[in-house]
């Protein structure tokens, strides 16, 4: 009797596992651990994802001022409760997550939505460069001051120095966040370029 | 200026980020940056996704006859071209990937559905053990071997026990899976019982 293969796992099992090894770092083993548990679960609980991620993807808005993703293009960004006057520039909604995780941020954000990169064909028309400065010139209260909370990678120096220039000649105070040993970290370890630079930065201890 | 938190992630977000790490293995973490991920797609990959999974739970079908999950109600198991004399006895579904991938066995399958588990309060009854047993009975061409591909655990030994004493009481052949030292595995890092019983179960070598 000729064996053939038996036709399994089903074409539903099969798309379920390839869209969900889509994702980023999950594959085909995971996608499967996640189908089978969804499987074993109420109909209900597979109801509330799809419906949750549907959500996300048809009603998500980003702000038109800061372009912090929003469920409205008016987010929170204009509350009288946050300091007005100063910015904070990021390159992406995670560093916003971050940022506030800290509570040592009561001011503003701007997204950018990238940084400068020539490698990619990213230049500061592809990014919300232009609308920062509009947003500045317009400010009610004043902005007094941008900090620049960039990635310390060559794409993210670039875009710090594009948006400097340019901020210098509005009159605007323009601080980076501090470059250094990181807290906890040791020094031997720590590379040549941040130790030389945390020594060239070093602040009055007191 | 009294500072407050911003409103920050949006709702929607959150909720997304909720009901995603309510997957297993999957924390806060991972969900934002699937979150993430998703929000830069195309607004077709997620809808792609949600209707996987929607069809995944709402389509999905058990054989009746083996109970492996299928597109229908009557699965492939019983196509010609498979060994029909022959049935494995597995726990859950994975095992009968896990099986197939190895393309060793051209026989037929029997999802069990778990294994007896006293604690967990789980008993012959829970399971699809009668179906095994009727199914044999009523089988033609005659099921002439039943495989136990169960995990070598208490609760699989138990239910090993459970089915074989019946089994034989109807003149069916009964033979587990052989228990051994992993190919690619060290003598020195096998456990005692392991190699013990490799030692009792030794093969010809030929």
């Amino acid at each position: 009797m000729p064996a053939t293969i038996l036709n399994f796992p089903p074409k539903i099992v099969e798309n379920a596992i390839e869209e969900i090894s889509k994702l980023p770092g999950i594959g085909r083993k995971t996608a499967l651990r996640l189908v089978l548990y969804l499987l074993k679960q109420e109909k209900e609980s597979t109801e509330n994802l799809t419906t949750a991620l549907t959500q996300l993807r048809e009603d998500i808005q980003y702000c038109g001022t800061c372009h912090i993703i929003s469920d409205t293009t008016d987010c929170t960004c204009r509350t009288v409760t946050r300091d007005l006057t100063t910015i904070c520039v990021v390159q992406d909604t995670p560093d916003v997550m971050a940022i506030e995780n800290t509570h040592q941020y009561k001011g503003l954000y701007h997204v950018l939505g990238g940084v400068i990169s020539p490698i990619e064909g990213i230049g500061p028309e592809d990014l919300h460069i232009d609308s920062l400065f509009s947003r500045i010139e317009k400010s009610d209260p004043k902005v007094e001051e941008v900090i620049l909370a960039l990635s310390p990678t060559m794409e993210g120096d670039t875009t710090a120095f594009y948006i400097t220039k340019k901020l210098k000649a509005l009159g605007i105070k323009v601080t980076t966040i501090a470059r250094g040993i990181p807290i906890g970290g040791e020094l031997e370890y720590a590379d040549e370029v941040t130790l030389g630079r945390s020594i060239l930065t070093r602040t009055i201890y007191d």
